[in-house]
Formats: structure tokens, sequence, C-alpha cells
């Protein structure tokens, strides 16, 4: 595989990150707040800047990821509608060719972090390997053979939204009783706040579970069991022989081996290794760049 | 693709069918009830006296799709053991090399009728394209950019082993409440007589649906929703465009059009196309041929 050379952009829900790698090394790396106000026209605005600032020029493989779903054109749409709000088919690829002069490659963020991760971070020698990464969402993706899974819906690897046997309630996807809607830290805050339990966020989910409290303890339990039910239908589904485990709360101190216990309470057959995630932030951008840099 | 010629075999718990295909055309078709007693020796036997009689050489494409689950050695394994008996890695390419003096390329019975049915069948134009067929067990196969996905492990494609909010109960596999412990023709069986009902298979029960009887209705349409969720799983995941629905349940009259009402009902960006298997007993044949010429 040619060394990784060009610039690379992770737009997510809250941190907007550009770098630029010059053969496979990140040399130089911009990160700035998400704008949440201003829409999308604001978010390619504050884009442009920082990729023009890493002084990105035609001739550069520039590859992007950003949450929700890509499709084949390169148009981006949300999925779930509450945590990634107005975006509707935006002919995303082809904005971005007008401001910034230089042909993107777009995917979705956690596929791009399951290439980073498959091709230069935990998934080393695993071949097919898998990714979820648990955060405000639930996503992940596969990679077969060095090579991205695909199909032109850019569907594939969207695990947060199949159903769960954990789960109870409606997703923001409109799916009833998906991985998303018990896993992600947008669930667990939830299902505390439904406890009447006085908290801002999962972290302090994660802090009062840390701290042994018993209320907490389900909710953060029931999270890695749904997400370990989800890893041994994968092992079923496509065979895979590692699965990285990224995220917020996929990375949150104790989870994991929370995840890894439940899978060992499956029959040998369906059980699969799961590792942390080891590329942290710069998953998602060693990933699109990767990705990038085989179509250019 | 080269055209389709040489020599296929399925063994199935039921049948042993083999066949040799000349320019994509199924020439010469044999089949026999698979024997019962004797083990595997006896169904070898079996086997290697139906491809002498279609005088298989070792310049032919030989490609054999076996009930279970083949690893990237060609060992062959049971995954459900109520269903497969007698079967812990057996070294079936080696044991039939032996035999026959041909070499073969072995895989799923089930991953076989899913490229046999993507290439030359109800699959064709729709990449990636899903296969289930819903029968004595559950099981499938996805093939993308028309090249089955594989796995060392061989277990790509066994869906029937996934959860399923529809089950409850434990599967012969191990796992609790899988799709095949609540969609198969076996289960449908076992749950009429668990509710007292005077049957001797899932064909008595399908006959009770059809004269509109309710007890048959719930087990048959729960066994359609089971499938329906699959399916939709499987959008999410996967991204396929197609899902092609093979086996005695899938293809019972009235069967599909359950299942498709049932995807109907989940958010349109999770539903799939789903249509009838069109090559009959023959997908498996087709397929595993078609990937034998593939690796030969």
């Amino acid at each position: 595989m040619a060394s990784l050379s060009g610039v690379a952009v992770d737009l997510g829900g809250t941190k907007l990150a550009a770098a630029r790698f010059i053969n496979d090394t990140l040399v130089e790396r911009l990160q700035v707040p998400t704008p949440r106000d201003g829409g999308l026209e604001a978010k390619l605005e504050c884009l442009t800047e920082l990729v023009t600032a890493l002084k990105l020029t035609a001739v550069d493989a520039f590859g992007v990821a950003v949450a929700g779903r890509v499709d084949g054109q390169g148009n981006w749409h949300s999925v779930n509608h509450k945590t990634l709000t107005g975006v509707t088919s935006v002919p995303l690829k082809d904005m971005l060719l007008d401001r910034v002069g230089c042909p993107a490659v777009i995917m979705n963020d956690a596929q791009a972090a399951a290439l980073g991760e498959a091709r230069f971070g935990a998934g080393k020698g695993a071949d097919p390997c898998g990714f979820i990464t648990v955060s405000t969402g639930v996503g992940g993706g596969f990679v077969f053979g060095g090579n991205m899974l695909e199909a032109p819906s850019g569907l594939p690897g969207h695990i947060g939204f199949t159903r769960n046997s954990y789960a109870s309630r409606l997703c923001g996807s409109g799916r009833f009783g998906t991985l998303e809607s018990v896993a992600s830290g947008t669930a667990i805050a939830r299902i505390a706040k439904d406890l009447g339990r006085d908290i801002d966020s999962a972290v302090d989910v994660f802090r009062a579970w840390n701290a042994g409290e018993g209320w907490a303890k389900t909710i953060v339990e029931t999270s890695a069991c749904a997400v370990a039910e989800a890893c041994c239908d994968l092992r079923a589904l496509l065979g895979l022989e590692r699965i990285v485990i990224g995220g917020s709360v996929g990375l949150a101190s104790g989870y994991l081996d929370q995840v890894a216990t439940a899978i060992a309470g499956e029959p040998e057959l369906f059980q699969v290794e799961v590792s942390h995630a080891i590329l942290g932030h710069d998953a998602g951008l060693y990933g699109a760049l990767s990705h990038a840099k085989r179509e250019s």
C-alpha cells in the first residue's frame, strides 16, 4: 500500500479536526469545536479555514470523515435525527470541491475509524476486523482483506441501528429497540435521568459506577452486555477475527472488561476477541486519508 | 467471468445432489437421499458414486456445498449439533481428494446458494446481495461485487445464530434466542407441538395456516417477522440492496408476503427488497461450482 500523505478531516458533532500526513506520519494537526450555530454553512467555513491553514492543494489526497451516512455519490444524510440534525441529502462532495478546489473522498466517521484502526491501529493483523464506537451514538465498520466493506447506500457498519435484546425504546433512527438506544452515551444519560438521577451526562453515570453505586452498575453493564451481544452477532454473521472498541463510552475505564466478560458467556464459536482502539481521536483521520489514497 | 463448466455436489441433511455443468448449463443431475446410517463414511461413499457416474476427472472444476461450517482449510464442522450431528473438524477437502482424485473447493451450502442466486438467479443486478434460507435451519450468505464475503472461520452468513427479538429459547448452537430457534421449520414444528398440536412437521403447520387457523397464524407470522427483523438488521449492517429468500419455509406460499409486510413497517432507510429464490434445489450446485471456478 502506498504510504499515507495528504490531508484528512474529521467532522464530528463536537469537534472538527484536520491533519496533514507525510509518509504515514501525522505532521500537523488542527482542531476546533464544531460550530453549533450557523448550520452547514458555518461548518464548511470552519473546515475550509483548517484545510487552508494546512495548505491543501488540488494534488493532495484529501479524505473527509463525517458523522452520518455518506452514499456512493458523496451525498451526506443523517440517520439518527436526534444526534445529527439538519443534514438531509447534502451534496457534500460537490460543495467541498467548490470551496477548497480539491476533490474529497468522503465517508462515515465510524467507518473511517474502522479503517484507521484496522490498517494502522488495534486491528492490525486481524482479518476480517470490525470496529464499534460507543459514544454519543453507536457506529462501526468492517474491514475485509484490508479494505472497507462498502455499498452504494453507505450503510455498511451502521450497527447502532440493529435490534438488540437489551433494548426496549424507540431510537432516533425510527427503529425500535436498537443497540444505540440502550448502549450509547446518550442512552446511558437518558436512562439515568429517567430513573430520577441528578446527572448531566454519561460521565456522571460512569463516575457513580466507579464508586460502586448499584443503579449505575445496572445501566453501564446493560450497555456493555448489549455491545457484547452485537459482537457475537457480528462473529456469526461476518466471521470477524477481532473487534476494536472505541468511543468515549467504549474507552471508559472498565467498560471493555464488561464487554469481554459478557462475550465469554456465549458459546465458543461465537466469541470474538475485543480490544481497545489505540489511535484515539486520530483514527478517523488515518482512515479517511487511507481511503482517499486508495481511490485517488 | 469464465463460463461454468465442471462438477458440483450439494450434500444436505436429506438429499445428496450432484451435477455436471457445461458452459453455464446444467447438463446432467443426479440425486439420492442422504444416507441416514453409516455416518460420514456412508455419505462419502455415496458422493463418490455420484461424481464417478458424472465422470469427474482431475481437470474438472469441482465444487462441493455442505450443511455446516467449512473453515479456510476445508475442514467441516457442525454448528447446530441438533440439525447436523457427528461432524467435528472433519478434514473433508483431504478426504475427498483421496477418494475422487480431484481437488474440491468446499463451502457452506447456504453460502453456495447465496452465490448461485446472486450470480445466476434472483439476485442478479443487486449489489450487494444477501440470501437467507429458512428451512430445517436458517442460513445465508452475502455477495459483494459478485464475490462471496469470506473469512478464515467460514462463518460469514450464519445469520441463523444471531439474536432475534422474537426468539426466547435455547438454540442447538448453544446461543439463546436465535433467529433459527424461532423461524426455522424445526422451530415451527416444535412450537406447534409445545402448544399441544398433533402435527408431524412444519408442513402441517403451514396447512393449518392456509386453512386460517389462529394458532398456526401466530407461529408462521412470528417466523416471518423474525426473518424480516433480520433483513432490516442486514440492511443497516451491510447495506444489502436485495435479499433473496429460499428454503422450504421461505418458499412456502404466502410466507414471503408476510416477510415483506413486516419489513414495510420499519423506517424506510432500513427497508430492503426481498424476493423468492428462483434456482430452487440447484442454487447450491450453481454456487459451489461458480466458487470453485474462481479459485481454480
